[in-house]
């Protein structure tokens, strides 16, 4: 029933592209149209990807940025990108919020996995350290692998127990995975607010995409 | 993996009616996309009517026609109508193919019913009476149970065994099953026949519809 009503709600978005049509040019809503179309096709790709790396041993950094850059950033990519178009941006402008809600998906999933593993539990609402146990291959734990240490033959050993979890987080802290993280957070932040002041954001609903993008890039929870 | 390849699959769908765009008006493509969208609505629906019927004991013949109206009958439909439109049919041939289409889906959905019950096993490659087994909430059955005879009795009682189908597919051919759903699919089929011959179809590209559709009207299969 899930899959099912799933579908009909991504008709419903094909739908509300051509409910577009009385109020824009044609060429405008094919171009959104077109840019929601290959979205989707990247999500499936790194819904793929992220299928694919479960119960993989020998994935590297490398391996993280196409599957989130397809799933998260491809999705915020596409909503700055589409809006700036209908908004009747220029291509530079246009370019800048795609840029900006790519780098800020980037931003946000690496900052989601920090706290997935060493988040406090009482503000995420879920409890620390579950990415570990769950086995998710985080940036973190990939970057923990390649520093070929504690953490990365404890991995390999099989599933993380709850009752180690903190001594193994601790070792993916002293291996560098944290800080690595941590700096690739801060590097896409960084990007992302430089491409949202050059897309100069203006009026109320300026205002409210700046509020939201600084809430997103400095949470704690 | 397999959800994921029918999303991407959707959405070329979707990209191949954009691709339609330098060689046909942007409003016909707008009602060919639009013509897609709300038949992926359709097909939903009768997905859902399909899921919601499964364990349920008091379906009417009335229930049946919503369901596969939404599934196989809306898939043809939306394929013949989508080629008459772009090959410049005028709104009258539109209606006539977009009628034959929906009507061949129902004639042949009711075909599919009887021979899922009373098929020659080694033309239909699937065992014989196997619907019944499956509990299928088919056409014959929908009738078997509004007779309230022995069909109905046994299949209230819960799952049809194997070494049970011969005698409890007799029954429903003489509490009249059978011949309600050999009525419906001729009296389809002779619709779906009437209007292909209002649509006109010509060329080789008719010749290959009108065979088509003599095939799957006819068949044993």
């Amino acid at each position: 029933m899930a899959i099912n009503v799933g579908d009909a709600l991504f008709v419903l978005s094909n739908q509300a592209m051509l409910d577009l049509l009385p109020s824009h040019p044609a060429a405008t809503v094919a171009r959104a149209a077109s840019i929601l179309h290959d979205t989707c096709l990247d999500l499936t790709r790194g819904q793929f990807l992220d299928m694919s790396y479960e119960e993989r041993q020998d994935l590297t950094v490398d391996d993280y940025w196409p599957m989130v850059g397809g799933k998260t950033a491809a999705l915020l990519s596409a909503c700055c990108h589409i809006g700036a178009l209908l908004g009747g941006a220029d291509e530079a402008k246009q370019e800048a919020y795609r840029s900006f809600g790519y780098e800020l998906g980037l931003a946000f999933q690496v900052q989601d996995d920090i706290l997935g593993i060493w988040g406090d539990e009482a503000l995420t609402g879920k409890s620390a350290a579950s990415d570990l146990v769950e086995g998710k291959n985080s940036l973190p734990v990939l970057y923990g692998l390649s520093q070929n240490g504690k953490f990365a033959a404890r991995w390999k050993q099989g599933p993380i127990q709850p009752e180690e979890v903190k001594l193994v987080a601790q070792w993916l802290v002293d291996e560098g995975g944290y800080d690595h993280a941590q700096n690739e957070a801060e590097r896409w932040t960084a990007r992302a607010i430089q491409n949202l002041e050059a897309a100069q954001p203006m009026g109320e609903a300026g205002r409210t995409l700046t509020g939201l993008a600084n809430k997103l890039l400095k949470r704690k929870q």
